[in-house]
């Protein structure tokens, strides 16, 4: 079958590999109907991994069941199902715990499992034609059969329970005010949830005025362009005094702003504590951070020592000062996919304002790269094998 | 009447001053019968901040109530009290919350005051004959009658209450496993909380022997003496994988160890991130770390630039990893003064062994000193006017 | 000045009664600029409870600051206030916790106190000129001043918080399905703080029609006409197994369906346990039932014996085996009304839509008349002194 | 095999069985080391349900694993695992919730599985040598090889974790005040539960001395008998006021104190609202009540109409001026058993006291006898294969 290869920094291939097959009494197989490419896909195609060329890249896959194990008792040849990218067993202590990103048994040494991403597993992508899902019982969702709302349904995978879950960490209540910094696909889809729930007040955070324009018109953010002026005192002159919770959606290749000319993503000004720091000072006292931006433990690519194995400089003694509380972490995706798709199936929530391309797996290739260059426009690409 | 009143870096005197009086309706005034010294007066005594001479220190106070402003309805002259260490006013969105802590109306343009600290408001220290208590019917905290359990109430008015905070910072459920890091009084409260709370196993670390010892005689806790190894390896060899959840009650004064010797404090080796960073790696993935030693935003006196302005090098990369949460800030007395007391007054919980000298408040000059040295057994000191 | 004075069953007169003074420094006085007349007001009407002749009723208050204590410290003359209906101290162990509909020191003997209300301690009502606040910082909420809002703000004093209330006392997460039985005002504010909220799938139950349509028009809700056949057996035919939570917007005064006719409220077909057996019916097993309609312990007006000592023959056998929990209580409006107020103001919520009358004082007997009869189309009425 | 086997109304044998198989990959088979009668048995062998004879008996089973299913993957022939009594599939959306006692898989057209219970799906009882276990991965705990805590670890499959979830239904904290109806097993695992999780004052109802006197012993319990008096009148006598919460651990079968003579549990006086509508007299405003002893929908012997359909006259007025909420349901054992284990292991708990009896399978008749008989001493009876 087809897959997306990684063959080396900035550059995949549509090539040829070898079709999954039942493993396990609890595995099922299915036909990829829609894949996305995700931000952190982005991480393993410039080379800022340990990622090796060969992997098939793919953590946000939905499809039809068209085979079924035979110890697998809730799924049927024919069912649409949606995964969540993180691969679980159900059995663990935190998978009882509904810590379904850090599940102890399906990636051993390491606390979490996901498909086609570096140690995260043996799991194969899904930007191919198949896919393998392990502990199908557990991580497959079910969905309403035929094909309606198959964007928004692709984004539950990933992106819209991680915006979600930004939220959730931040401890996010009805009646709050809430900053997002990054207007990317998490960013927005924090903003979006916020809305969804009840927020009294929202900011989104971002350079990139096509984005800021989607938080604007769909999540009824006011927008902050931090190249024109420090955000949080942007923030501060809105709204007076700090926001009750904020969400950091952008992760340890944040960017000090230019603030003259505002131009393309530059690594040469990455500052991976600027949007903590910035989170710190624009959230009350007593309030929450959530964390749903990624953070590493090495970096090859940093920008110096301490960030190059993970240490960040916190302003820790005004956090402290402030009384604030943080959560971190890949999101749990079982913890919010069934209440999400039921938004979805009520059209309470429509998230798939944020799929900017839905293209052919073979144009892969260039997804990545227009991605990658963050090219005005392309916000969220869906592949279709 | 006598107070204890700050002369300059390492030196305090006893002399007199003016009597408080009834500055509001809402105000009372009390008899100190017990005040207690505590760590973070030594921040103050070291001229490790920004605290002038002449300011009398004193914030964690009990007595009789003397005075009663005509609009207190909950309190009579004679009424034995015990006052949280924070001021706070009892109707600001933050006191509503239960976050008395960071109270907005009492020590305008900051979330928080205090008694006798440098930065926390107008309000006069205990550590004299009189106190003056304002919003007295949020305030004070009524006790049985009579001279029972002065020992132990005294604690309520700080570090009983924090060390419990130390633990629901930290999200611990009964049954849990906890590291508290830290014997101080802080620490220890923190690990006697996690006791009466159904802890399954607890561990102590700190590199003094008599405070490691309270630990375990009164805590049931397992001791780590940081300077005989990396307390992360060998809480995880006595362990096996991280524990639930952890405490740091150390904060920024942390030291390394030094590993030949066990000399005395030494501020030399400083070192400001050894303990969360140790936290981090000593909890498990999804666990909780709890902090509620002190953190500053301004520090004359670090090892470093970064440090001097508050900013600490934190290992976030992993935290992220491991999807840890973390909660800070001074303790939200009121929060938990009612039920300790009640544990305290039906035998279920006895904090007083803490308590190492009980002296009268002529003797305040000198127990500064030993404390501020850290001599061996001088634990918790309390001032009796 | 003039109020809305109880003069015996079913009637009330708008009479001259004294002015209420500064009783206690911690008091303001306000002068009202609006008050509502609440359905709980009609049980005092009917005669249906202790209250004697004389009472001048009205909870749920708003005005202007005339003059203020000299204990109180966030008011001033001028200010536009909101009042909660709950009179409450803010320093018992009730209202510290949050719980300040059940303070224990402003109605000696029982918990709880409000103004203008049979056995709920003596605070003269607001339907009236002036109103005295106790413990104003406590209990006045601030608002922009203006006249912006009016109507909306005013239902901050009880309904919106309630109808808020009742979705919490269900234990409502976004992504919820729930069930609202009751379509007056409470109802109406729950399911519209469904919605605010991010509920999936809003069902509201009642038999007037002019009722269901502000539920479906303003809360996006699917209604039920009980007299069109089982509520129950319509949700579910609707939904499929039972709903995720359900509240009680009824009360005691809950009637069985005539189911022919649809005539108006008729006492003879009262059966207090209708809603909440119905409820137990309508929720899955593990789902919750926030009950914020009105139960009595003590009702000479019940249908029977049992009803008439409060006692409710509960479906306890099927709520234990489905494993449901239930909630109940007059609302804290202090726990939510600032985070409502923030949504009104930042034109996230309006609630104005249930008002449907406005009127003088001086109206206040016909309007109360008409709100008995349930009068078509008489949903929510305020008065402006 | 041999097994324990209903025959009718007050009789069991020991009869021979068919052996267990392995009927679907995720199975296991275990021996039986340790399996406990429970009060619940009683309802079947009383003949107060629909048990047909024939049932194999058991639902609080231990022993080692004998056998494994393809699919599973964390237990090996050898392993010692102790099974909830609820079996529970893993997937369906209540046990991702951790509500595994309300499995909607296991047991069509029903919210909940059991072992050898009548109507809790085709599960045999485990009063036998050799067990199946489905979904083994999920439902079975492993504990430490040998045969340390024998007595203790059997009590995991039930009567403690149920214990613990009448506390946590109750929504106690640490240095809440508790009262417990009812010292059967249930109950006195409560008030134990109560004591490790920091209770500040525990009150245990009953009118079995020898009962009242494990409470005393092992839970530093007042213990209050009803034959002596109104046990609310009795509590509040001691303690002031109500308590902060409380936990029905009788269910149904409530008697009415006889209050002369104290004689053997009476059907006659079977009152079953008594102990709720105790609770709500006895528990403060604000309160919450836990309910995990069992009431039923249908009840063929119950004393009056009303009781026979599971409807119950509770006191609802009180409970909703008081603000109460409960909380009820069998347990899940899952959230719940890994923590106490732990707590078993670490020595922190041990709750084999509760243990009268440990004998071998052949004596499982005259045990249900006397069980059945409320013999004094008879607590709780262990079978050993």
């Amino acid at each position: 079958m087809d897959a997306v290869v990684y063959k080396g920094p900035h550059e995949v291939a549509v090539e040829e590999v070898d079709e999954p097959t039942i493993e396990h009494p609890n595995d099922v197989l299915i036909d990829i109907t829609t894949t996305c490419i995700c931000g952190s896909d982005l991480h393993m195609y410039e080379g800022r991994t340990a990622a090796e060329p060969g992997i098939v890249f793919g953590h946000e896959n939905m499809g039809i069941v068209s085979e079924v194990g035979e110890a697998v008792s809730s799924l049927e040849v024919g069912d649409r199902v949606v995964a969540p990218f993180n691969v679980a067993c159900g059995h663990c202590e935190n998978c009882e715990n509904g810590k379904t990103g850090f599940c102890t048994n399906v990636n051993p040494g390491f606390a979490g499992g996901a498909y086609g991403y570096v140690a995260m597993g043996p799991y194969t992508g899904g930007q191919a034609e198949k896919l393998r899902i392990p502990y199908a019982d557990f991580n497959a969702l079910q969905l309403p059969k035929g094909d309606d709302h198959e964007d928004a349904f692709s984004l539950l995978a990933d992106v819209f329970p991680t915006g979600w879950h930004g939220i959730e960490l931040a401890n996010f209540e009805p009646g709050d005010s809430v900053a997002v910094y990054g207007a990317g696909p998490v960013g927005l889809m924090a903003a979006y949830s916020a809305k969804i729930r009840g927020a009294a007040d929202i900011y989104v955070v971002d350079r990139v005025p096509s984005r800021l324009a989607l938080a604007e018109e769909h999540c009824d953010a006011t927008t902050i362009n931090f190249e024109e002026g420090d955000p949080v005192e942007q923030i501060k002159a809105a709204h007076g005094g700090g926001v009750d919770c904020g969400v950091d959606a952008v992760g340890y290749q944040a960017v000090d702003a230019e603030r003259e000319g505002g131009s393309a993503y530059d690594p040469a000004r990455e500052n991976p504590a600027v949007v903590i720091n910035n989170l710190i000072r624009t959230v009350k006292p007593t309030g929450e951070l959530g964390i749903p931006g990624l953070y590493v433990p090495e970096d090859p690519g940093a920008p110096d020592d301490m960030a190059a194995q993970g240490r960040i400089g916190i302003d820790f003694g005004l956090l402290f000062e402030k009384g604030q509380a943080l959560g971190t972490g890949q999101c749990n995706v079982k913890e919010y996919n069934r209440q999400l798709r039921d938004l979805i199936i009520e059209g309470r929530a429509d998230p798939s304002w944020l799929v900017s391309h839905r293209v052919g797996l073979e144009e892969a290739p260039e997804m990545y790269e227009a991605f990658d260059n963050r090219e005005e426009g392309v916000t969220k690409v869906l592949l279709e094998p």
